[in-house]
């Protein structure tokens, strides 16, 4: 139940949370955009930029870009969301977003990530207004898959990219990298993501007649516990070591008297820079045959793993945090994945930096009012670390 | 395909093989009886036999009884049969008995065990005219449920006849015991049947996030393999080695991403006399426990191992093969469950002999018909053996 009544819309919010507001109103569950992207579009239309529209499938992608010479800085997010859930466990409608008395902002995306589009949009509009002869490009890759397949999203924006040679030095994906406040964590890169569906095959029996039969789930059990306990690496200064994680196993048709004949176990590798795909791969299928099994394994790699070092983009999103909340970031690898996986093979020094991410992919997500007006500060912070700063300082 | 076209059923069949027909006419799956008992009733009170109905819960049950003092021979089967399967590979319908072009006698039940049930009540009705004075007692144990649940059939009524201390001094099971040749095999016991369901309870997380979470499949994979590895006994004389065997393990919800929050392995011990079921509890409990699993365990107690060692009913059961085949038969312990393991419960010899199982619960279940003539003097023998063999030889 709610704590206290969600009060109306007042009529004075900040540019930031009006355009959060008219995001998280349209409920654009992946790939639909239902036209977030047209409303951002306007405003960057509106302070000179140079729009181009990049759909791939049922997936709508666009590129903006402001200015004409040096270093481009991407914002890059996307517009699409993860489901609602059981929309009875919301304390409010997931797709109208309301303020409650504790200033919370509520709604599906509120966090993930239609709150730091709108700090972009915001940021960037009194950026350039401010410094209309700004140093450097400043850019926008937006898409309407990240949630999903992510295939026809950013991923193929960035191929597009690579085959025109599209320069982008830095981003700042919006991506809710906070933990307990806003701003006390920024990811400078993330593991490496590889997948594996493992199939043993044993011989089919009746369980009285097992010298007839080979029982697979016997087989593979000694093979998992040697996967499970495995060192796989011990991590660096910027990454854990590597983890293997048994996801899913399923063998058996449920009749008690059967012995299967095939066992199948998906698992997932979360990796370092201290090792590759390729050794991965190879490691496991050693112990594999260690064990003598007839088997066949299928593997999936989501990503590699990518690490901006300390350099302009760091220091400058460091600096950018500091000077807005008055509290020094860590850098941190860790979590999941995301679109800043696809950027970072352009060559692009890749930060996420973003709210708070406690309540995403939840029922009720929310975030600060008053985090989505500070995160476009820093974004406007970062804007004059980079393209400014020389000047200024 | 069928080899050759099913001759129509000519006019000259044997008793035995004229009541085989009309039983498997019935389609008395599990656990429906469809009057065989009645059919069999009948023969039986032709013969002077009192009927007791013991009819539990939608399952028919019989005993008859024949002679007034002495030991008491019983005959014990089941009228259910299992369900014919996908009727499209049956080369004729299941249910409507043929004798083939090769003398097989076709349809669901020929083998299990309607064919036996009819040499039973042929070789009574001929022992009983040849000798109306007979020694002992000739009983039946009829039941409709077998192939099913197994719980208001066999086990009902001898819990029934333990109440009430029902004399039962030798039991013969129809079973199709054989394997190459008619009597070839008879078996004398059965391994118990332990069945376990064990759920091992960790932490649900993201695959991410691992120190978050504990993974159940990592922990449950070495203990599974300590207890596919352990060595639990050597088995006997008469009884082979305890077998574990797990039939079914699962866990995930199909997200790779996901660490799941338990696991399920279901497993059967078959298991001899060397052990018991408490050991085996004890024994798999202690592996869990080596493992630190947060686990929970539940048992059933399928069925205690039985031996009938050499004795009475035995040597007439071998004396009776011979006598007919000429072949001398082997002993076994072998083999799946059956009604015997409620029957031995009362102290009684019980031994299982019926046709060969090489087709029984497949599609065109089947047996020779001249088998069954055969099976009805083996019968008819052991009967002379235990019953007037001290008299007339």
């Amino acid at each position: 139940m709610p704590t206290t009544e969600p009060q109306p819309l007042s009529t004075e919010l900040s540019s930031t949370l009006e355009l959060a507001v008219e995001l998280i109103r349209r409920p654009s569950v992946t790939p639909d955009d239902l036209d977030c992207q047209e409303l951002m579009i306007e405003r960057l239309e509106r302070l000179g930029f140079t729009i181009e529209r990049l759909p791939f499938g049922d997936v709508k992608n666009f590129w903006a870009t402001h200015g004409h010479h040096g270093p481009v800085l991407a914002f890059a997010g996307h517009t699409d969301v993860v489901p609602s859930g059981p929309e009875a466990q919301w304390h409010t409608p997931p797709f109208e977003p309301e303020i409650d008395a504790q200033g919370m902002l509520r709604g599906r995306g509120a966090a993930d990530m239609k709150g730091s589009l709108a700090a972009m949009v915001t940021a960037v509009e009194r950026f350039i207004t401010a410094h209309p002869e700004h140093d450097g490009r400043i850019a926008f890759l937006i898409t309407s898959d990240e949630e999903g397949p992510a295939i026809d999203g950013t991923r193929a924006v960035v191929e597009h990219f690579r085959e025109r040679n599209e320069r982008l030095d830095y981003c700042i994906v919006g991506e809710p990298s906070s933990t307990e406040r806003l701003g006390d964590v920024i990811k400078n890169g993330r593991r490496g993501s590889l997948g594996g569906v493992l199939r043993v095959r044993g011989i089919q029996g009746h369980v009285a007649y097992p010298h007839l039969a080979r029982n697979p789930i016997h087989q593979i059990a000694p093979a998992l516990d040697a996967l499970a306990t495995e060192h796989w690496d011990s991590g660096n200064d910027s990454f854990p070591g590597t983890s293997f994680q048994i996801s899913n196993i399923r063998s058996g048709t449920g009749a008690t008297n059967v012995i299967p004949g095939e066992v199948e176990a998906i698992f997932n590798f979360r990796f370092s820079t201290e090792t590759t795909e390729k050794e991965l791969r190879e490691r496991t299928e050693a112990i594999l045959r260690d064990h003598d099994l007839d088997y066949d394994i299928s593997w999936t790699l989501n990503g590699e793993p990518f690490l901006t070092r300390e350099g302009s983009l760091v220091e400058a999103a460091i600096l950018g945090v500091e000077e807005i909340t008055g509290e020094r970031p860590v850098l941190s690898t860790s979590g999941g994945t995301s679109d800043g996986r696809f950027i970072a093979t352009l060559g692009s020094q890749v930060v996420e930096l973003g709210p708070r991410n406690a309540t995403i992919h939840q029922v009720n997500e929310c975030v600060r009012a008053a985090d989505l007006d500070a995160l476009s500060s820093i974004y406007e912070a970062i804007l004059k670390q980079l393209f400014v700063a020389q000047r200024t300082r």
